[in-house]
This record gives C-alpha cells, sequence and structure tokens, in this order.
C-alpha cells in the first residue's frame, strides 16, 4: 500500500467538490489554477463546467498547467422511454467519450441512470429489469465508439438510494457481471470508478473488489458517509469525518495493482459547499495524507 | 397469484404507519380497535407501543378482538462496543422472543444493528466486518434461545442507507448467508422478513427470493419509494405514490409458496403521519386492494 502521509501526488479533485461555494459558482479556470498552485497534480472535470469555460481552453490550461485528468464525469443516462431518447442518449455519448479524449482523461465515467423519466419528475415506467437491460445495451453501443477512439469506460455504480432517479447499477458486483458480458476478454476498454460513498456498505466489497483486478479498476473516487446523513444527493462528508473505513479499502484496491489517483468528490451543500474554496482544497489535502 | 381486489383479508397493519398521527400519539388500543372495526384481520405492533399498553393487556386485546399478528418489531441491535453491552442486547432479546409468544407472533423481527454507538451519535467503531460478525454471532445466541420456545426469527435486511447505524445486514443475499449458516437444514426457525423498501433495488431481488423458498419467507413488508424521497428515515410512501413494482414482487414471492399477510409500514413524518388514521388505514385498505 502507498504511503499518502508525505505528499500528496495521488490526490486528485473532481471539480464538483468546488463547484459553487457560497452559492457562486466557481469557474472551471480559477479550480484548476487553485489545484495547481497547491501541488495538485490531477482533477476530474464535469461536462457542464467545462462546456462553461469551453473544451479547447480547458484542454489547453489543463496542459499549460502540467495537470492530468483521473477521469472525465460523466456520460451515461441511458435510460429512455422512447427509442428517440435512447439514440439521442447514445449521441450524447459519443460527444462525451470525445471530450474525454480532447482533455486527455484516463477514462469516461458513466452513471448510467434509473427509470426513464424519474429524475426529471415524470416517470415513464417502474420496470427495473428492463431499465437495466437498456442500460446494457447503451453501453454496448458505447463502448463499440469508445474502442475506436481507445476510450475505456468506466461504469460507476452508485448507491442503492439512487436506483429509482440516477443509475440503476448499484454494486460493483452488477457492474463487473456487466463488464464480463461486454469485455469478456478484459482488454481494459470497460471497466468500473469505484466511488466509496457509494460501495463502502456492499458486503461483497472485498470479493468483488478482488474480482475487478487491475484492469477493471479504472478510478477510484473518495468522500466519507456521515452520521446522520441529512440529504440523499448533498450530504457527503469529508475523508475522515464520517464512518467509511478509508484505508482498509484503499489497501484492498491497491493489492490488486491499482496505482492511480485517489480523486476526492464530496457534495455538501450545507457545509463544504459554504467555505472558500482554498480552504476545501487545503483540507483534502490534509485529510488525504492523514486518513485517506 | 391471490387476488386482493375482491377483499382485504391478507392486508396486515404494521402500527408504527399510525403510531403518530398530528403529533399526538395514537395509543395501541386505539389502533386495535380501529383495524377490527374495518375487517382488517391482522396487526404487527411495535413492542414500545405494546409496553405503553402492557403485554398482558395487548394480548388480551388482541385475542379479543380476533385480530392476528403478522409479526412482531423488533429484536436486533445486536453490535455493542463492550462485551457487557452485547450480553444486555442479548438479554433483551429473549424478552423480546418472549413478548412475541405472550402475543403469538408468527415471528419475532429483527433490524440486527449497525457500527456500535452510530445510531446513538457516539461511534465506538468503523470496523463493518467485525459488526457484521457480532450480529451473527447474537443472532446464533437468540437463536438459541427462539428455538426452546418456538418463535421463528426474521432478519429484516435494511436498506444500504441505513448500514452505519440501524443494520449492517443490507441485502437479502447477506441474510439467506446467515441463515445458511445458523440453520441449514432450513427447519422454519430462521428466515427473512422481505420489506419490499429495503430490497426493492437489488438487482439480485427475484434470484434471492427464489432461493428463500418457503421456508425462509417469514414476512413481507410494503410501501413504496417515493422519487425524490427528502429524508432517509421519515419519507416512505403508500402503496402506489411511487416507483416499487409491488404486484410483480409479490408475484415471485407467492411463486415460492408464501401465503401470509401483506403487511403496511410506512414511516411518514410530513404526509401520513399528518392525517387522522382512520383516512389513512383505509387509504391502506384500497391500495391494498388496487395496486399491492
Amino acid at each position: 500500500m502507498r504511503d499518502f502521509t508525505q505528499d500528496h501526488r495521488w490526490l486528485s479533485i473532481n471539480t464538483a467538490t468546488v463547484r459553487q461555494q457560497r452559492g457562486q459558482d466557481w469557474p472551471l479556470d480559477q479550480i484548476l489554477d487553485a489545484c495547481a498552485a497547491r501541488g495538485i497534480r490531477a482533477v476530474s472535470p464535469w461536462r457542464d463546467q467545462v462546456a462553461a469555460l469551453g473544451l479547447d481552453k480547458t484542454a489547453r490550461q489543463i496542459k499549460a498547467l502540467g495537470l492530468e485528468l483521473s477521469g472525465y464525469c460523466r456520460g451515461g443516462m441511458f435510460t429512455a422511454a422512447s427509442a428517440e431518447a435512447f439514440q439521442a442518449a447514445l449521441a450524447d455519448n459519443r460527444r462525451a467519450v470525445d471530450e474525454a479524449c480532447a482533455l486527455g482523461a484516463p477514462c469516461l465515467v458513466l452513471v448510467v441512470g434509473g427509470l426513464p423519466g424519474a429524475l426529471a419528475g415524470s416517470l415513464q415506467s417502474r420496470d427495473l429489469v428492463q431499465a437495466r437491460q437498456q442500460i446494457t445495451d447503451g453501453i454496448a453501443a458505447t463502448l463499440d465508439y469508445a474502442r475506436s477512439v481507445r476510450m475505456p469506460l468506466a461504469i460507476e455504480p452508485l448507491h442503492p438510494m439512487y436506483a429509482a432517479d440516477r443509475a440503476a447499477i448499484n454494486t460493483l458486483e452488477q457492474a463487473l457481471d456487466v463488464c464480463d458480458v461486454l469485455d469478456p476478454t478484459r482488454t481494459g476498454a470497460l471497466g468500473v470508478a469505484v466511488d466509496l460513498y457509494h460501495v463502502w456498505w456492499d458486503p461483497k466489497l472485498y470479493s468483488q473488489i478482488e474480482r475487478a483486478g487491475r484492469w477493471r479498476l479504472l478510478a477510484y473516487h473518495v468522500c466519507d458517509w456521515l452520521v446522520p446523513t441529512r440529504d440523499l444527493l448533498t450530504d457527503r462528508g469529508m475523508m475522515g469525518d464520517g464512518v467509511i473505513e478509508l484505508r482498509r479499502i484503499r489497501a484492498a484496491v491497491e493489492a490488486q495493482g491499482f496505482a492511480g489517483y485517489s480523486e476526492v468528490e464530496i457534495f455538501s451543500a450545507t457545509n463544504w459547499w459554504q467555505r472558500d474554496g482554498a480552504e476545501v482544497l487545503d483540507t483534502c489535502i490534509e485529510r488525504h495524507r492523514t486518513v485517506v
């Protein structure tokens, strides 16, 4: 297991962690500058933030600052109530793949979508089995394109509390089952993003990390699970403030050969999004060294 | 699959559904009367409600009204930071078994506990693997006693969002693994309570219902998952108001031979607990017939 206590060379910042501080958007160019100024070597930006800054401009700034990406957030959202909507989702995923390539991302993270219409407040179907089949079909189609441009896809299982509206892939086992169907020879083109917020509770976590192995472990995200958790979406904790056994899980992932970044992704409406971005980044560095 | 549309003979009311209406406790004796007056044949009371009314008095009223129990809520909460606290939990579970016997319950439902101290706000350990071992030990000890008085134990897997503070058994598969360890010959002494709120999202739901089979399926609870869900604990929906495929799952359970009550258990601080209990019970009857 790598020693993180001496420096933060393996820290990455998911830019949603500091996207809106005290009610104001923190523009991506400023986030990138603030990360680079602190010796943070990697980031994982969101598509809307990149779109606001401009794709070319983002790519140039990342290169100029010597930053790497630990992933690109995000593709997915495959579930749709009509064939037209499904095709539109596939087209959007191809654009996301292209953007990931332009930014030099190591993978495109997929949040696969829940029941059609649920997130928009207009549920179209309760058929979870069918939604999951559509998700597999959507990943398959996107994988065809992503292979052609050599962009790995990382399926991110989301916590079961998001099964209805955000992602109906909810365990590492389920994500790996999809990987085995679509990429049986483990080419590296398809794998998983392990976000501890979503998977820490899973009684099969360690066995499935072992099953995943080096070629399926494409991204590693940390934050913490607070007790109590006051909101299903925006009450994630800073590493060390919750109940997740961060080092035990990282040891398991690294035992499989994972040697990439530990990416901090925190949605925190009432705590960390209410502070100065600089304070949040400094805290991420400190916690990375002391508890991750 | 049984036809529920013509009557509500297989409806049971978990008394937490109407425990506090408009800020006032609805006393258990009044709940029992209100259920009986509507031809509801079964209830599942909570220990604190029974304690408030008195165990003997509750047993007599249930008998006088011709009611049955579909379960007794609840034993469990085995995780403890000290040997003394663990022994105290076991003693409390023996008392819960005795109460279940006195009330003629078909099973004692177990909510097994999370990380030690988490629910009380004083976390003692983050070791989830150890907590789960302690849970298995606690169920084993309680099962020894429960067998001696012929009271079946029903492990209730709770939604993963409760893994930290309420129950670290979070999937049907995990609960059945414990059953297989402690009761390998499927004697009927140990099984599961399938509460759809907790398990509806699970990609292995149908395969694990099949695995459970008739002798492990001891209780069946319904409500609904709302989108959005605004609180982790007290924002459950009335059947039909959410996204759960109620009939599809009931068909799967009944295909295994389950022929017991469909028990309504709704915690709803801002909606159903703000209405008259009579309206809530009438709505349960109507939804039982139309959507369950």
